[in-house]
């Protein structure tokens, strides 16, 4: 199992639990050290995304907040916020699993992670895995169905 | 006392632990309902800013990760994920104590707050409090002189 299907069994996580299903794995040396999905609604907190929850765990396990030589595997485009902390944290290389144009932050609406104004070492790698966005995709479609079925 | 001037102390209570002086707070119908300062270095959490701090302690008190119709006070204009954050979180009012030149996200390295890419809910006010500056000034001030006699 790849670290990008991991990072989709996180999302499938979320899912469960009725959340946008995004899942976020960072990994060093070939291994684990934070794993996260998103967790807005049910902790009721506007950080709770996949990849700020795995970069904590990152920075625990670590004992560092410098994740230099690290990657995250991300399931969907990082918002401005998350790509925020991934500048911030100095991870090295992003792997992102699809695109977000309403409000992706590496590209798709800003650029934070590769922009010249901004400070970053973090090298992004586009994955476009179908997967990645087929969970999105009918996450949304059924939260149409039941909007219009009450 | 305003609320910047907590701002400022909260700022102070990051000097006394030798962390970056930032400090924030968050209001909301003129109650404090979270505080924070930079906690970086203390915690190794790279995402332990003093607004990331203050906002999920007042989403924790409204219960709620929507915190429209509340303002949040920063000593320092918040970096690119703290902008993000800002956003996400749908603070209506965001006060600025004073600019950042090199990770300033709301204006002075890039605009996430006011941007016609971004769906943001947040209006940006500017203090210009040299309070605010001349805390971080002495702080850089004494790092210098720090590094020197070692």
């Amino acid at each position: 199992m790849n670290f990008m299907d991991i990072a989709l069994e996180e999302a499938k996580r979320a899912l469960y639990l009725k959340e946008v299903p995004i899942g976020a794995v960072v990994v060093k040396d070939g291994n684990i050290i934070g794993k996260g999905h998103n967790l807005r609604e049910t902790l009721k907190n506007p950080l709770a995304h996949a990849e700020i929850i795995a970069i904590k765990e990152a920075s625990e396990t670590l004992g560092n907040w410098r994740l230099n030589g690290c990657s995250i595997y991300v399931t969907l485009e990082p918002c401005i916020m998350c790509a925020g902390a991934i500048v911030q944290s100095r991870i090295s290389k992003l792997y992102i699993g699809t695109f977000d144009p309403n409000l992706g932050g590496c590209g798709s609406v800003v650029d934070l992670v590769n922009n010249k104004y901004i400070n970053s070492n973090t090298e992004v790698h586009w994955l476009y895995d179908s997967k990645c966005s087929e969970i999105l995709k009918d996450f949304f479609i059924d939260i149409r169905k039941e909007s219009k079925s009450h």
